[in-house]
């Protein structure tokens, strides 16, 4: 997808299902996004050039999403200097807290803006990325508005 | 401070000593900011207001800080639509596991953008706000560009 | 319901099934009581107007019960001088330990009477406020002995 | 001291210190209370008995603090209608989570509302006492709300 | 049954089944034994009386087992020199960790001999009956050890 | 010592200090009793040789504490069936987690009676080994139920 | 079989499905290989012959693998220089937590490789086994880079 | 150092004094050994250019020690066959827990060889980088099985 202005990259196939409500909003929202699957241990090198390529291609926000020791995020927050949002996963008996615990503990001068396990996490992830883009976006900003809105009266 | 595009609150005066390092990136990186100190839970009210003027304000980025049943970011999340941060503290015996889970845990609709518990957290909490910011900034972009390559140096 | 003695409050709809042991109880003691499916952070007005209101319309005890991150019964309490009863809810794959904490550890000033994670603490919510509104009421002090005594007979 | 509105029990004199924020706030308030020192484990028989005699005494609101495997407060309530308060508090290597689970988790039928571990239960332990006798007293409804709206100023 | 040596105790009629492991092994060592069902915070003065009477009908160590915030074996053990050993249970959302913490964290002065968790541990509440009562029986004694050579050989 | 009739081993010369009261007790109470410092993991055949001679010494009841990975009363309930006392030790960052997961846990068929972590459990795995000897023993017996009589006037 | 290279033993029949995933890249690899099944508590006897004459027989580095108070490869590491690898499995309510920290908080001098829990731990034995074996085996070496490759085509 | 053996890689300058216990039993078996400092996050290049040219530089095994969000070992292990041990270190209120998921729950395909937390993984590093090396090594054999040895008798 061209000019894509959120990458949302997954750690394996099978994150694919949970992370579907990421996608779900951004294109309610109808922002230009790509989606990418790419393991930080199994593919390091594909992963950077993700990370690293992103910004020229237009992308101002990335969300990553990985289960078990969920390094994904982290190592791209290591590679770029884009707002990096983490979505950690339920993919082992420890139910997420191994994932929540390897994303959100990152050491000082490398965030990751660390969303909540799994499904609920996913949906957040889209809608920091939409604040985040909003930000300079007086349309985008409006929509958002009127979402929250809605929100509330679910 | 007039036109602050940052608004930083504490839950109490003891949390003021952790969030110094927010502080010192945020000037580091001149960034126009605001401190202030509030608890969601004894000043409701105060804390709906700085919510919900922020954006009219100038800000475009809340970080928040807070301890034990860290209601503080989530609180100011459900009153506005700019991207929140939230930094969990230890403060109570439980290693800040608690105001880990509180801030985290969002449901489906509010994100807060969490990061490390404490120290760490504060300064990251001011760097993924100046890549919030960045997005739009192109001189803010370079300085970010250059504080990253002196991270990889030291 | 008119002259309702007990609000209660779920997060949800979806948190609807399980606390119907804390109706179950409070229509077996006859207490009059009210049932608002309302979002602390979906719906922070509606939170908030629930909490003032409260006192006024007679009601005396509120319960609320809410799952993850899990605000709602500390916002309430936060807007009312009421006891406030919180019901943690097992919403996530944490198993409820994300709600516990994000109720039970209160910072000093707002006490949230915690009750154990699900169903158990749905039933033990009811007779709790039972329990408070017997203090000044000989009659449901009655009623309650005999359901004690029923207790250890089963 | 005759005719006490609150029982305070601590399961053992190194507990002590932990619950003065109780018995200040009790006395701020001017709330007749009783502290007690008894253990559930080593006087079954003590605890039995200031469980069964409050209620006759005047007691309205018992609230017991202890460590560990903290049963104090649940035994206190199999022996008694009157609303029981229990504060966990940190006596052993597992940070007070191991006194937090024998309180909160409690079955259905016998409830014990669970403050916060440690000091800042403590407080809340007696403001939450005072909300619960304040049900069935104007004046002292008056000096909760007047200390509510001082929290908010602090 | 008459002159039982070891008395079982479990929470609530939905132990049954877990326990049912320990009446096996009790069983096929031909351990007089006697099965109650009683809860200490339902039932307190049944479970009084179970534990003061049981070292004059004979009994020589006591099991009890119990879900969540679980008392029975140290209320029990407040009452009685018997040795008593306590089977942890599953029997909340979290895990049986809640039940283990209520029974190993016995503050000094009152020993519960905990078991791991569920099936396992009520199986080997039956066996460490079986090495107590052994001590002082040279018949059973070989039996037990004719016991965990077989288990070697499985 | 000769007939020792409670072996109690710890797992290193650091431990010796937290298992005092161990000694302290079993001293108070004229319990014939022997100390061994043995690591099951750097000295598994002197563990062995401990555990399979203990019975023919005269031993009765095995003590046996450690911290970390304790595998120490599990390797000596593996090769006796005298019953075995474990005591968690607090000796890594994990709080005394560790070790209790590794006693505690033990599977079907080799129970450790397992004890609280630290101090507590020291001195309650003296009170245990007592219980279980004074089965036997009615001298034993009547100082047991004094010393429980006094621990109620404390 | 003949001079096997890599010992793979389980605490249990049960957890042999478990660690089928060893096995299956230990014959895609075509290492030489034994599998055994033997408990570290029930047959401590067979588990330290496995361990003591593992060299002699040709093996250069052992697999073992067990739930709950998981000793098995900490009590093969006790007996043997060789490397041992540990996997945890999710056999008990705690979801392989107590295997973890079994295995993984070995004291100092007596190492155990510990992997993740279940099933992704299973193949990763495998795969620290050929790595290890690959040092002083150029052919191995080899095909372990090619192995590499493909994973991260995948 | 010329032609080493052992990598051994640490996080940042403040993990230095807890990983000189790797280094001096490295050094006591007379290993040749390189030491770095490197930040998987703050110097991603670094980390991977270590990993990429240890094997060619004659290194067999890799040590790696981090805290936090510890992705040092796996981020390593990425780039290399050869075996990688990880340290988790106890560096933020999370006591090390966050370290130790991080590196042990790594995803199929990717092992890191993980240690205890702290001091004690960090000498126990050491050992399994030299049994490692003793596979193929008989003079480094005959001396690990001395030290085993005198382990024992201490």
């Amino acid at each position: 997808m061209q000019n894509s202005r959120v990458l949302v990259v997954v750690g394996s196939k099978s994150d694919h299902q949970v992370i579907s409500g990421t996608i779900e909003i951004l294109k309610k929202f109808k922002i230009p996004h790509q989606m990418e699957i790419c393991s930080a241990h199994r593919n390091p090198e594909k992963t950077k050039a993700l990370a690293r390529s992103a910004e020229n291609k237009g992308t101002r926000v990335i969300i990553a999403a990985a289960g078990m020791a969920a390094h994904l995020p982290g190592v791209i927050a290591s590679h770029t200097t884009l707002p990096v949002i983490g979505v950690p996963l339920n993919a082992s008996s420890l139910s997420g807290l191994d994932s929540l615990f390897s994303m959100v503990q990152m050491p000082s001068g490398v965030p990751v803006a660390t969303m909540s396990i799994g499904e609920a996490g996913a949906k957040n992830a889209a809608i920091l990325a939409i604040q985040i883009l909003a930000i300079s976006d007086q349309k985008l900003k409006k929509r958002l508005k009127k979402f929250k809105e809605e929100l509330g009266r679910k």
